[in-house]
């Protein structure tokens, strides 16, 4: 695809070296604080702009925006109003950020609008009405496949044809920070005739990345590949937490349901799709040709490096695994039109994740199940420790981020704590 | 269990011979009309009481309900003010309706009150958070098993250690008498090499109850079979459709997606566990013996008719099944408990189907590809008419009571029609 060179942006914010909140970024978010009512902000650097104080000094009158719009506890009412929207709003936060531009910067209000980040709590970012988890790592399904099924035929029969996805449960979806129950469950062991109960004993993250939509479309519409990221808003990083062992036991014959549905983390801040224009890049070449439902120009993957660290109790974070987005052998368009091909409806914030990400590299698989080979060997994790699975007290740390001529575009992180089984 | 005999309860609102919504009944729902905009009812009869107006004109002064909770376009809200008021809601309409009682029958509203059913859009009665789909039906899941696996092993290992469930779309759930279109999808024939794309072949229908949510949980606590019932507000019948040819290519490994979430209707009056109070049965026996959380009295299944009908465009409606919801294996209060054993968090209005509800009688089956074996024999429709799996322009209608003792509680119907599938 045609490489556009990128502008050179500078503001008048003060943005550490290697920030992931640089001012090409700019993502959404929806934060509280001690004074705070929930509403919505755009990062930069060490700060968030208020958008509901820049909204009332007037900074987007020429918008003609709803009342109110971002004095909300969710993205959706702001998404809702289109792309044409949420990109001016996006442009015109820029704008005031430039270096040069006094309009913000010497404002009376500048200091009410320029919240500190590290003061701020951050909420989940959209009300999720339905979510969707695909299966679009290769790598990933190969490893599975070899492990639990057959090792010559890793890949199951339509692996190749669609999309392989399932709905998961949009209520246990909770923002980055928020500690996670080890979840208790059936689980069977093979030299054992029946099943046991008790707090799992795999506990497992999955990296992912989600995408939020944005437009809703209604039942019995389909929505093609050309179309699809028309109605794609933007991103956040997704920890899919995943009991391997409640997961093997009670996945036949209709999926995964209480092995996955006890929590998924996201990462707050909503990296817009235009933020991520300049890192398109193509993804792995699909072979056999997919149906024609599912063609597209090769142009819908992203390079986005994913990093995930395990941080035992009162320890160092470790980095386990190092990925990248473009890895994924299924686009983000093909996903969107194959959900939607049958007339399945979408609403505005639609959550929508990957799959587990994996590279081809040992180090670049993420989940344990893969990076320990569901348990046979050990991941270090410096100073002595090491897993095969999730113990509790440990944090489990994701980050991402797209960078190129010295330009960052980045997602910050998702974390999450990982407490002991409550009691029945 | 105990046998309560029934108070005689007679009411001053002529109500038609074996109507579904009895004095005993009052199901709630969510309608309006050319004049009104949505609002919430109770069923009676032929009629619908407009609670919304019974709120302006005084009569539940006592309860100190929020301002204008029945003018809303969900029951949400009304759920969410918990069992207590929400009974209190019930009877004392039942109160206001009984012979001999004055205070509304008297009234100079009880024109504004008394809605004419026919004159009424019923809406989708909740607002669904996150909807699961069960398999709870051993006939069903033994069916399909003989079909697809193996006739000496139909029921997989896992089935009667736990009950078996998967999550669906919310987004498609729609409310009777919404058409739908046919699906178009992937499926693949056994002596074909590749996939093939269009309309399903394989269109069929799952005959189901749901039951609503009343009362929400946080992320990490569990619901004991014992307080199961505190959560359930009230029951629909569910027709999970379904496209078999859609979903046999694609279950494997992550359960069905396209082949069921192209639409799911609901009937629209809510019927309240207080309703089905006096048709509490024992389930079947279970054994083995289930894990000491899925443990419960069994007193947690109801004698619940069920009707399906295939009604051919412009022809009469031919009876195809009839079943009994007592049947199921897993009971209401072990899904629940099962759904949030590993702390699945659940809110107000979410939606637990059944699953399909077969008999141990072929002419129980509550599917399609279980009435016509996958498609290997008719099944009559009288007229000269037969079927295999759906045809454009049938309506599926499905209907479902309790009786005893000359008491009538019933749920009226879903019915949905089949409209060619749209061009992509």
């Amino acid at each position: 695809m045609p490489d556009h060179p990128l502008p050179a942006l500078n503001t008048w914010v003060e943005v550490p070296k290697n920030s992931d909140f640089s001012i090409y970024n700019l993502p959404f978010g929806v934060f509280k604080n001690k004074k705070l009512s929930p509403r919505i902000g755009i990062a930069i650097g060490d700060k968030i702009v208020d958008l509901s104080i820049l909204d009332q000094e007037g900074f987007f009158a020429t918008l003609f925006l709803p009342e109110g719009i971002f004095l909300r506890d969710s993205l959706n009412d702001m998404i809702a109003l289109g792309k044409t929207q949420t990109k001016k709003i996006r442009e015109r936060v820029q704008t005031l950020l430039l270096e040069g531009n006094a309009e913000l910067r010497d404002h009376s209000a500048r200091g009410k609008v320029m919240v500190t980040r590290k003061e701020a709590e951050m909420l989940l970012p959209v009300k999720i009405g339905d979510y969707t988890d695909f299966y679009s790592s290769s790598e990933h399904a190969t490893n599975l496949g070899k492990m639990f099924r057959d090792p010559e035929n890793a890949l199951l029969p339509n692996w190749k044809h669609l999309p392989v996805g399932y709905h998961g449960r949009a209520s246990s979806i909770v923002v980055s920070g928020t500690p996670i129950h080890r979840p208790k469950g059936q689980f069977k062991s093979p030299d054992s005739a029946a099943p046991m109960f008790g707090p799992s004993q795999k506990l497992d993250f999955e990296l992912e990345v989600a995408f939020i939509t944005g437009k809703q479309t209604r039942l019995g519409d389909s929505v093609s590949t050309v179309d699809a990221e028309d109605f794609i808003f933007g991103f956040v990083l997704f920890n899919d937490w995943s009991a391997r062992d409640i997961q093997a036991w009670e996945y036949v014959p209709l999926g995964p349901f209480l092995g996955k549905n006890f929590g998924s983390s996201i990462s707050p801040w909503v990296v817009t799709l235009e933020a991520l224009e300049p890192f398109r890049v193509a993804g792995p070449t699909q072979e056999p040709e997919v149906l024609p439902y599912l063609k597209c120009e090769n142009t819908h993957s992203f390079d986005i490096n994913l990093e995930v660290f395990i941080q035992p109790e009162e320890k160092k974070p470790a980095k386990i695994s190092t990925a990248n987005f473009s890895a994924m052998y299924w686009n983000v368009a093909q996903q969107l039109a194959h959900h939607t091909v049958n007339g399945c409806n979408i609403n505005v914030g639609d959550m929508m994740a990957s799959g587990t990400i994996s590279g081809s590299a040992e180090d670049s698989f993420g989940s344990m199940i893969e990076l320990s080979w569901n348990g046979s060997r050990m991941v270090k994790l410096g100073e002595g420790d090491e897993r095969t699975f999730i113990e509790d007290g440990d944090t489990v740390i994701m980050k991402g981020f797209a960078e190129k001529d010295g330009v960052r575009v980045g997602f910050g992180e998702v974390s999450g704590q990982v407490l002991p089984a409550k009691p029945l």
